[in-house]
């Protein structure tokens, strides 16, 4: 018998040898690689095609008018990275994004307008520019623009992931919009550091809020320390409940390079989106520079050297969307910096 | 300007609308779904296979004479699940498996010959029937036969799951086989109920063997207990260092079916691979039963409502493992019984 | 032999037999029972001591210019309860009390006074009424007003406790103060919702500030809950890098008892010291009705039935020290409603 | 006015001014210091005492026929050390220790006999020599002794720490003894390292036991490890759900010192009380020499430098109660060798 009819034999059967033939490759040293490949996205793009959207897409014809980041690295043309996944929504006033819920996680964070909310678990938020709101797995939720201006945000979340692992699921709530409960952002004072006894057992992840004004306070109060050295100011948000990462599949972080900040190269085995939220500068990965300036989205796949420049004189604050909490909590997080 | 247009115009950018045209059935409910069907690997040609295999193939042409159980539902035709995969290994006398390490986690369940040696981490771990090895993420390891008759176990890994999420990493080892420590089995009194303080911080999950004598002795104690009502007498092997699940992906976890037993019908978004240790039976998927004699291994996909029966007069013990951890631990396991 | 014979030859060896004759009552049920009695510290009485103890007292007489509630039901006229203690501390303009740490671990609460600074492991906290500074175990700390006027605070600490258990340890700093690192207030950023990551291993208690202003925001936002049928409006301050306990040893609150409010009887084990901060009410604890006027402290010994009344027409905002973290870390925290 | 007036005026108001006068040496270093004192109990006096009192302690005149070692350093003569304590008990074949439950933990440690059964919330244990069983806090228990032998064992308790810190609650049980499950010492099973999910909401300590035949197992794989340099073969118990301390408030550990070792000094803030299972040695504390033959016991309280010795041929086993696990829970614990 040849190897050849064995390796016939067993394919018939649902089976496969692990061996040569089949199989290449198998004693070298392997390092990890995304399919994602490194991409920018202007912000000129996306809102001009959030404004033409604006006027052929009503919310019959789409549960969200939101446009995606595409990594064109990626098979499928549809989502940012292979675990995390970023668009960007506008509402118009009067419009009403229907309530449901999802395996997905998703969070907000608010680039334009003010007055709309976001509902989450019948607790309403309210939204205005660089303010970050969580949607945890499963929570009921509804947006809705009570104001006279178009509201615009990131969606970001863990679809690519979720799809991934075959377990996305999605339920219609009964109605439009979910009742909503006494106080707007109740979840501040609920996970303040002066906070009520958890009187029932409550979801892991919380429906929350970060007001941008707490977000940027700290940020400043912290720029004259060194900062790190990869990241320069670099804040994550963390669970109020427990002081972990934001979520359990991925994290927010925001940043401050600061006029003149070069970081060093480092890697790790976590991809991220980021999001020019304040100013322009360039962020180098591997061979490849991208320039943004406000507004534009981009991406570092994992386990690519990169490192970021404000070469300005204003500051810069980024706000970024990382898979790093998951290959956390799974054993998959690695980082090194580049010998110098 | 039509939508068609705009569609055109954004896909250039590398972006995408997500709105009808684009996508489709965004407001109706949607459940869990794996790609893997439910499937049956007779042992017979599992066997058949690896002693063909034995004549075959050598160390040369394969880091391991191994057999893949191949679901026919994905794509691509490598694995048994989407997160979880199992294949069998057969070594013969004499024969060394280079040591290595990589990202994915390994266990191996004895299933046939003794004598052989699994060296994880410097530790040598003694293989016979019924016992189970972990071999951890990024942990050393490789195998040798010393003794006389071959050894023939399963392999389970995370391997779907870790190349899903683009962290596959491998390391040769400078030497063909590690340098071994003193104490065969040594995790055994390291990780006893009375135990050494760890002195340096260790490994998350730690290299650890489960003698088959000790996993056996628990099933005939709790046979007289009632049991769980969907899977008999369920035990799951727990991480020793901290009384968790077996590791952060995965989990293994061997049942009892008493002979006569018929458990009731449950499903959960966990996706499971099952190798009947002893005895025969028979696993309803859905629609479809699923017959096994001993040896044979199946799987039930995630979501799929599912019972076990042994109407013989021996008992049955499954060995299976489950992606339950890793669906835990991000916030996705769901379960629920089937209402009569 | 007669068992008196036994008694005393035992006794010659250091031993002891646990039988009738050596010990009572060993078979009938007993419940928990605290040497300190309920007690009311009038305001006026400490007030007026400070302000005479701030002519006779200098800081060469003493570490820190400081009176004591003395709890009359122990044994040692020390503390106010057998394991969490209050004093009430004065610092004139100019005055310095000297660097040191301890393994007791302190809290102050500001009343009255603002310009000051408590120096905590070389970070510097502002002091202002209302504001809650932690001064955990073995952190170096010293105080200085460098203000115009007097600062009072209450000292809480767990120096009962470290008593019982033999561990009070105190170390004199090398210099009077500490050196200050540069930002004041630092870890109200260092452990703010969006936070750094922790570059090096942090004590498990950090030092840290809860300004008034957030405190009291929450308590009025959430005034319109339901709130605690035992306790009104009640947060609890949570260690800001876990949001569990306070501190491992004891843990602080504070409630707000709206106008006309009367909350239900129920006992606990764990022994709480309150401090009025706003407004006038009463306590009954067990028979004893305590009537406390702003400022005024009183304590609530443990598996004591009590409840809070405010029946006048301003919002009582209460402040409390209790030992229920401990209580509860160890296993001894129980609590019942009293039947109606 | 003068300070002495003052200092009178506050106590007539239960307050205290902590000043020169009314406090000294507030500001030099202290170190933690025990009443307890370095004590041996001769195994010959405790037999001969339980050997007495066999004939003169009926189960009327005492819910327990113990002997306690007593401590001449502590102002009540009552315990061992301040927070752990030991005691010895006799049971004679028929006699039944009436059920009841406290919120002291206990643990046996049995020494003599075999054939006695310990019940823990309805789980009966079968008691043999070097069996380590777990009563934790508020578990209903009691003994039998159906045997035709009288049994003898070690009662380790938390009583000292529960007596201080006033939360001591007893309950007696309806009956003599508890109604009993199906399988003895199913703990073992339960708590295997293959094990059943747990079904309900389970106390944080479990009942347990912890069989002499795999802690000598243990002792004796690892003698040929280097082992611990102040306390050589040391295996702590653990909590079998969780990896962690035996229990929240003390902690059990046996360990071997081999013939001929000799360890070197070292001290910590956790007070121990051993028992000589097999062997005799010398435990060095401070000055003091204390010589204890096979049976002793003996206490080192905390922060004592001490060493131990085995200049015998035969190997050493020594059982020990610690309360290291409360201090280490409430942030108290610090240890240090010996500069040589």
């Amino acid at each position: 018998m040849k190897l050849e009819d064995l390796n016939r034999e067993l394919a018939a059967k649902n089976l496969g040898g692990f061996w040569s033939g089949n199989i290449t490759g198998f004693d070298q040293n392997v390092e990890p690689k995304s399919a994602a490949v490194p991409c920018l996205w202007k912000w000129s793009d996306i809102y001009d095609g959030l404004i033409k959207a604006r006027e052929l897409v009503n919310m019959e014809m789409s549960e969200r008018r939101t446009i995606r980041l595409v990594n064109p690295g990626l098979p499928e043309k549809l989502f940012a990275t292979s675990t995390v996944h970023v668009s960007v929504q506008l509402v118009r006033p009067g419009e009403i994004a229907k309530a449901h819920r999802h395996t997905l996680t998703a969070v907000r964070f608010v680039v334009q307008g003010r007055g709309a909310f976001t509902t989450v678990e019948g607790e309403r938020f309210t939204m205005s520019p660089g303010d970050l709101i969580l949607t945890p797995n499963w929570t009921w939720h509804d947006h809705y623009n009570g104001s006279e201006e178009d509201i615009v945000w990131l969606d970001g979340h863990d679809g690519p992931l979720v799809k991934a692992l075959e377990v996305v699921a999605v339920e219609m709530f009964s109605r439009k919009q979910q009742p909503v409960e006494a106080i707007p952002d109740f979840s501040i004072y609920q996970y303040g550091m002066a906070r009520p006894y958890e009187k029932k057992a409550k979801l892991f992840d919380a429906p929350y809020k970060y007001p941008w004004e707490q977000t940027y306070k700290s940020l400043k109060a912290l720029a004259v320390t060194e900062g790190d050295p990869y990241d320069g100011i670099l804040l994550r948000y963390v669970n109020p409940r427990t002081g972990g990462p934001t979520l359990r599949t991925f994290g927010c972080e925001i940043q401050m390079i600061r006029p003149g900040e070069k970081t060093k190269f480092h890697r790790h085995t976590s991809s991220t989106i980021y999001h020019a939220f304040r100013g322009s500068g360039c962020t180098t990965v591997g061979e490849l520079r991208l320039e943004w300036t406000q507004g534009d989205c981009f991406t570092v796949p994992l386990w690519q050297w990169h490192r970021h420049e404000n070469p300005s004189k204003e500051e810069v604050v980024l706000f970024s969307i990382t898979d790093r909490p998951m290959k956390e909590g799974l054993g998959f997080y690695f980082e090194e910096g580049k010998p110098e």
